[in-house]
């Protein structure tokens, strides 16, 4: 994973990758330059990588460990000058961290990011989504939660957004047939089923795109996020399915296709079953209509897409402990 | 709770309050008359109470013991005939069950109705909040679940509707202060703080009401709950906080003062404390602006407000388990 | 609930129950007299209620307001004396907070404990049960937590234990059959099947019980609780079972019966359905091998069981939110 | 991932690595060749790779696609003939789908397994642990989750074991200190602090192990889960710690030399904090006694240990999706 730190410690053992930082800081932030306050709020969690680190782990030495106490400071205190898109404010921290000890060589900086909308009031108290919201009051938003990470390694970074939890269902428009039938399988052919998902997504972006958001405000991330999660939100709805892998596909192709800034799209979206309830024991139809929403098991369909002719990213991707 | 069943068994030991069913039974019914389909999507409980029950307890008689797996099917049959607003759904459920088994003489009828909207797409990929949105496609909406139930003792009913997890924050118009100190004391008065929490709260409907909604399409529950959320919102955001009790109470007195089928309102609210983080160590202020969340501990505020001059119906409100 | 502050506000609205307190307080104790250490791991919930503490609510008055911070103080301090069986600590927490402030007239306390078991080692670094276990590392152990909760309402007191999560299974020994059936029944008499369930269960202790334990030391409350958890378990086990409701039941009576500390048990039991998987498509039988446990919809079977002649206690049970 | 299917699309988009399949198989399996019956409780996860797979993401043709209902229904056929560990077993379902399916050319298999020991009874209703307990009732055990994993590319495969949620803590017996400090580090350095982690390891298998388990019965993967479970617990338990790092390493260290089948470990471990309360305002000191237990942040240690000379396994480690 990003700087592996092997160290041969004797003739019986070595210590493979390592991080270590602080998990699940959470930070909410008011910005108050006004009667007309924005917040923000971000659950962050910063991890260190360098060779040097391997002595914390080999033998308790503590010399080289920025305590994730530090780290945890460091995040708050960065919010003071305000936050910005996720992605930015995991740069300015991995710059911090890279730059302010010489022997943290890289690192993993993730964050996920929660959304609120205004809270719309009027004299009868009724709530219009046209209105202009208050000022200071606040309810949470959305379904899905958005992710952001960047990863260094030396010179090198990598910027992945991403959502998880954006649940979405087909009630027509979606067939599966034409499997290979053995002794185990039952599955009656349709035509016509519910499609149901939980995507969640991460998207890498160019080097490029990367390479221009050093210049402050070059690159709107925020306005990438919307982007691409409206390309993926349309084109679930659109595709006509033959398979979720076809349409888990598309939305890539599409993110591609749509977005320059993205270079490769990666997915895991399980397939929520909806069986159709036998009603004729009651002496009743079901034309599609009623439906029994299973929790276990699930399919669960996996996949990248890539821009063609883009270098492959892997320590964008490996986790020291990707324990999936 | 409900209709107590209490049996002597001997010497030493009673049967007391009882019931019984099928829970959480996932339920989508997708409406297609034309190509725009509606979805309902619910979780129901349905739980059973009557005197002759007490033999399966007793002696493992179940002659008068409808299956929960007869329960299960009957909420999946019934939505054959479409569902509609859940608390006419399970007022249904509560009628079949109560006329059908002469000695099922009453029960608790439940259900989460979780909301989905339309996806909206255009040609470009883009959603617009203001389209019509797709024929077919749906996301998952909101962040808090609507609660109904429906409790039946012999002719007697209530009907309670409720939400969960609708989470808000003011980012300032909060104090509180003026509180008593003793030697366990440390916490500093403030007169502008973070004020957030998860919203709980179940509304009893008038016995008028009730008495109304036999009359099919007499009641519009749903029209009533987006009324009673859309007060709660509205009073959260409007009140400047004294105390979290002051606005529970507000809110609860609003909700009856501007909806007239609202009998009595009951929240759970958490405080859900905002520290502002002492950024002085790192030579830095922080005017209200940086705050971390915390998971626990949290305060947690408690209440009942009635419409003065309703009576009491604690049957609407006891459960058998109240393990909370 | 316990004791409902009703104050007339005006023509309209009234309040009703209400309570506010600390919730989750997470404690861990460590008793260090000795090299052999001792672990305390609880997470307490302290509400206090009161008449004075309406105008916190109709006003925002916080004059009778023992901030939820002072609550969370006292626990912390209170646990420098050491804490003991949950039941205890948490009764002198209720003595202190309505000793001390004399408008507090009552309140719930209530505690999860968590268990933890000693880390057993040997030079080979094999983990012996039979072993003293090591001196200061421990593992959390079991499945279920332990609950305690000491309601106050003036001069009255009463003292619930529980248990939650305790999860068991029968792979035999199970029937269910006889029920009626009508147009909605499709369900199989069965002779034999896999009874499981994960019990959460409340019982309170008797008045006697409860008086005699103001004298330190008389009353033994963890060895009350190993001993009605292993009848529950017992019970479980030893019979045959016609109906989870029988089942329950049992568990009850015979708690009753061999504890005298205990005046009631309540039960909420979920039927854990194990579903015979029909393996006749495959050419393969299944004698009672192979079984799908499913998540939902389950069986949920509620109850309380009462030792003949005590009076019943409501003010034990009830809650100001029972939003089961 | 495992056998990445890359195919050119067009000049614009390419499919990367991917994996279907079935998760979450809830299987329970009953053997009863006499009266005292055994039970295996798992979580099946199939996922199925080749590169013939692409069509069904590129033109949704499923001529390939071995539905995800198929999977699960093998699960359970092959049920019927036993399961023993879940190494094996996951073995037996990877050899008949890529031998089944001649597309089918590589796939990652997994299982948690939820443990179970017998209720012990006797006569008076007590439970005691030296007994031998029930034929057929059970209770669930233990706090953590035992993992297995068995990937498998072409000719390739790798054995992969773990556990989850083994929580420990050590009252004593761990420092911290000797770390840098900056301009944004407040932390105090103790020599003595409650450590307590969440254990998450995975090990993967040696070569010669695993060719070694095509054996029947050659390699007994329930006998070395249980020592490396010891080997670990004693390791956190023993060790003297300077820094989490420093325990996690040593863990791993340990495992390798005590058990020769294990080629490498991996590790997740948060930092629990406790925080010792300042009682100073109350007038109380607090000498290691009380302590406020956080959910978050966390400290967070990720590492990887591994036996000296032994080839790299990147595709053991890789998922297609490492969301971590």
């Amino acid at each position: 994973s990003g700087a592996p730190t092997v160290a041969d410690v004797g003739p019986a053992v070595v210590l493979g990758a390592n991080q270590y930082g602080k998990a699940e800081v959470r930070l909410v932030r008011v910005t108050r330059d006004s009667a007309r306050h924005e917040i923000e709020d971000l659950t962050v969690t910063t991890q260190l990588r360098g060779e040097a680190l391997a002595d914390s782990y080999l033998v308790g030495d503590n010399a080289k460990v920025v305590a994730t106490d530090t780290q945890k400071n460091t995040v708050y205190a960065f919010a003071r000058d305000g936050v910005g898109a996720p992605e930015d404010f995991l740069t300015r921290l991995a710059d911090h961290f890279t730059g302010e000890f010489d022997w943290i060589t890289g690192g993993r900086f993730g964050a996920l990011a929660h959304s609120w909308g205004r809270i719309v009031t009027d004299a009868s108290g009724e709530t219009s989504e046209g209105g202009v919201g208050h000022d200071h009051a606040f309810v949470r938003g959305g379904t899905e939660t958005r992710t952001a990470l960047v990863v260094v390694d030396g010179d090198r970074r990598w910027v992945v957004a991403g959502l998880e939890d954006l649940t979405v269902l087909k009630s027509t428009g979606s067939e599966f047939h034409g499997f290979p039938r053995d002794r185990y399988t039952t599955l009656v052919e349709t035509d016509d089923r519910i499609l149901a998902t939980s995507v969640t997504a991460r998207w890498r972006y160019t080097d490029e795109t990367v390479e221009a958001a050093r210049t402050p405000g070059a690159v709107d991330f925020d306005a990438l996020y919307e982007r691409v999660r409206a390309v993926l939100l349309a084109t679930f709805a659109d595709v006509h399915s033959l398979a979720l892998q076809q349409t888990l596909y598309a939305m890539g192709r599409r993110a591609i296709e749509e977005v320059d800034a993205v270079a490769e799209v990666r997915f895991s979206m399980p397939n929520k079953h909806h069986f159709l309830v036998d009603l004729a024991p009651f002496g009743l139809d079901n034309p599609g209509e009623v439906f029994y929403a299973a929790d276990r098991p699930y399919g669960l369909i996996d996949g990248a897409v890539i821009r063609a002719g883009v270098a492959e990213a892997p320590a964008a991707w490996d986790a020291v402990t990707p324990f999936v």
